[in-house]
């Protein structure tokens, strides 16, 4: 096999993009006054909630002494802004009291008093999510669990970790990278989003391909209920067959039948060697035959698997630009491109995997141009070109995001549909980049999962796109036999829409699960299964 | 560095060991007239269920043409008694009809009936299980689903199989070894077992450390639940975060909420190279110290690690020499041996890692003696002196099964501590090989896992061994924070031994889901939740 043209430029060359991995999400377009009101289905309050008063705080302050309130002026509504507000500046809650408890004993007591008193709560991780399901819609009690964040213990042999549902993700791999583990889960909010959230959201991310779901590596879980009683489920046991697995509702609940104040999860060594390389490609159809030919070259090294459109990449561009990073990346850039990393337990091996992946992409032109990462700082910059996709999305506007999973093969058309019922409403002018009420409409994702995100991104949040777009989006989901809700969950925007996803039996049977968890529905009401 | 003395032997010497991998469970000492009554936990018939009588058969027949009974001399006792006993001939049905539907809509019509009728229902599939689950405690109508064998799908992109319930695991997996997948579950009873009761009493099995446990592979389920409502969860999506995830609680309910009828399951690319070898040691610290050589050397190609005692070893070669089969296997024989399974997908470098490892143990005298597989058959003939213990010791008498999890490090402790405790009951001499009631206590298991299974081979089920063993084994469980079951289930054996590895909140939950989705409990009543 004679060595191509290309290779040797590919292997060597040094990337010129500059820009970090940037893994905390930052709020963005936080107007005091200025927003935009939109969500028409949003719920009413419900009367069957007592509505929080001054004596209701003094009791919970006597619980935990770190809580907030506009109540008795312990804060004021801005102070309180950044846990009624949703990470995208979409949902806009109106609680006056935040308690932070310090253990899982005064989370259980919160609790209580709130069940004893008929008093709404939303339970709040790092706040990240992108369904509005961590902030209040009205004036729900939020119960922040950032002071409960200690990571109770490792065992290096096992590679069982048990730590506070509030650790934050990136503290926890951390952690574990000291040790030589890994946390089996990694996406793009981990510098503020916790752990305890993750679970109770099943949050997917960039490595799923790799590390699988959380339903197989969560070991246990520790949850205060509804009423305030405390469960303990925290094993450390990879197999245990005693009884109905009940740790595994919680999983995804969105904190609909409980808190999770503590997790115990199964980490992975953490590879010795890893590499990574983006290439672009001409068409979709060129990124599943690489997608094809990775899996086959790769095996069991594949960590993640990654591919974003020529708009999604021009958003990063133009962020990196506004902030004085360099852009030249590709020779030759595409309509596509595609992420590929791997991790393995021996370099030289690895790198032959790889050499030969390459060798075999650029003899056939499978690809356009592609670079691969030469040391650690070219490693972050080259994910930061897949990661600093949602972030470049939203400083260019405000950003409709949708989190779908279809068969992959159909994953692309989606976005073709999506832009073309845009410019059919008058919104969209061109390809995904105009200068009409859409700006842009990136698609994105987790190729190897199947998991497509879009990303409209509006002058502003208006309801007149919101009907183009809703439930078309979801109908075209369903056509497709697709989930509506990829990895980011239902929480108050994907509510109304579960039907296109799942049937009547299966609400009727989660409705079931909530009321038996929760009769009076005081937790995270108004989301998830309504 | 120089090449050890005994590599070049240990690699390339020709296994003399005989016997094939046994896949298919043949059933034991299955003696028409004694079999010895024991177990005196058992539950009395409940009168709150319909005894079934000639005429619910006329309606059952009516439904599903393949229905045996005694009622109506369609069958013979006899002839029912593989649906009434289990594998291990311990405990004894006395049902008189057997049902096996032929497609999803028959189940739900029998369930149905028998819903209407208040007839309980013991669902069935290859009955392979060995905690009595699978088969009737008294009148139980028995739906078995082996008429329910179809695959329905697969597609080779994503490696997403969908089948009926009824499929045996050596099918479904002989069916994906020709497209190139493998079925991420492997187990001693891969002849018989179907793939639905593989996933309603969770298995673990052969290559959990690598491939992870159900909860993660499975995508989708079709169930039948006890009013006959079918339920179609059978997604087919890696990611799918719309409310509960349902199928979670019928993934190890051991037939108790509903009856599995299809699956869909994630299959991973099957390895192109594949390796074994297995290692004499001193003691149970060195499987140890061998086990974290073997994840740090072998990484992600690790696919299984398993030990197994000289007790087990012993009974193994007493089998193979009775079938004809030759022994020597190891120059140095030990008290303890180790199997190490590799799959990767590029023989050179797995060979690279392997080989490394190899002489890693062998520099440091870290292993007493080793065998290396060089062919398929040698493959199988070493997988063989681990996968026929359990069969080996079923030969050898009456065998109590013990199925446990418990930190690595302390697995082997509970052996020993059973061994002392039936010396100290006088029922057993020596060092687990005796002449007495009990011919010898057997330790083996899934390192990786934490998995421990203890072989007690009695020259008969008694009482008094019953009374000596239990529950004191689940006493030092509980003293270690273990499970009772770490993958066969509670089935009718330890169902009332839940106690010792779930506490009060839990078992309170389950019972509430129990009640939930069967009200009337007629699915697989007297065992698991009671």
């Amino acid at each position: 096999m004679s060595a191509p043209r290309q290779i040797s430029r590919l292997l060597y060359r040094r990337s010129l993009i500059s820009g970090s991995r940037r893994s905390t999400p930052t709020p963005m377009f936080k107007s005091p006054s200025l927003s935009v009101r939109h969500g028409s289905h949003l719920p009413p309050r419900s009367n069957q909630f007592t509505q929080p008063t001054k004596e209701h705080l003094d009791a919970l302050k006597a619980i935990s002494s770190s809580t907030l309130s506009t109540l008795d002026g312990s804060a004021t509504e801005e102070e309180l802004r950044s846990f009624n507000d949703d990470w995208m500046n979409k949902y806009h809650g109106k609680g006056s009291i935040v308690v932070k408890p310090k253990t899982t004993e005064e989370v259980s007591e919160v609790m209580k008093y709130c069940y004893d008193n008929g008093i709404a709560v939303v339970p709040q991780g790092g706040n990240t999510g992108l369904v509005g399901g961590s902030n209040p819609v009205h004036d729900e009690i939020i119960l922040n669990l950032s002071n409960l964040n200690q990571i109770r213990s490792f065992d290096e042999v096992s590679g069982v970790l048990v730590a506070d549902g509030g650790v934050i993700l990136e503290t926890a791999d951390h952690f574990l990278a000291e040790k030589g583990f890994i946390f089996p889960l990694d996406l793009g909010a981990k510098g503020s989003c916790h752990i305890g959230g993750n679970v109770s959201t099943n949050a997917g991310g960039l490595r799923l391909l790799r590390y699988g779901s959380l339903h197989g590596s969560v070991l246990g879980l520790e949850v205060v209920l509804p009423d305030g009683r405390i469960w303990n489920g925290l094993s450390k046991l990879r197999k245990d067959n005693t009884g109905f697995d009940i740790k595994q509702l919680f999983i995804g609940s969105e904190g609909t039948i409980g808190i999770i104040t503590a997790i115990s999860i199964l980490c992975p060594r953490r590879p010795s060697a890893m590499n990574v390389a983006v290439f672009s490609l001409e068409s979709y159809e060129a990124v599943q035959k690489v997608f094809a030919e990775a899996k086959g070259h790769l095996g069991e090294i594949l960590s993640a698997f990654e591919f974003f459109d020529k708009q999604s990449y021009a958003l990063v561009k133009k962020h990196q630009e506004e902030n004085g990073g360099e852009r030249k990346v590709f020779e030759t850039e595409g309509d596509f491109y595609c992420l590929i990393e791997t991790g393995g337990s021996n370099a030289e091996h690895d790198e032959a995997k790889l050499t030969g992946l390459l060798e075999h992409l650029m003899e056939n032109e499978m690809v356009l141009d592609g670079v691969l990462a030469q040391d650690s700082t070219q490693f972050q910059s080259l994910w930061s070109l897949r990661e600093l996709v949602p972030e470049s999305a939203g400083k260019a506007g405000s950003v409709y995001k949708y989190d779908v999973s279809v068969p992959v093969g159909k994953m692309y058309g989606l976005v073709e549909k999506m832009r073309a019922k845009l410019r059919e409403g008058g919104v969209l002018e061109g390809d995904g980049k105009s200068e009409g009420p859409i700006r842009a409409v990136a698609g994105y994702g987790h190729m190897g999962d199947g998991n497509l995100h879009i990303n409209i991104v509006a002058n502003k949040y208006t309801d007149e796109i919101e009907k183009i777009v809703e439930p078309y989006i979801y109908e075209i989901v369903a056509e497709n036999e697709g989930s509506i809700s990829a990895e980011h969950g239902l929480g108050v925007m994907k509510a109304p829409y579960i039907g296109y996803s799942k049937n009547e039996t299966s609400i009727e049977l989660m409705k079931q699960i909530k009321q038996l968890f929760d009769p009076k529905g005081l937790l995270n009401p108004y989301k998830y299964i309504v």
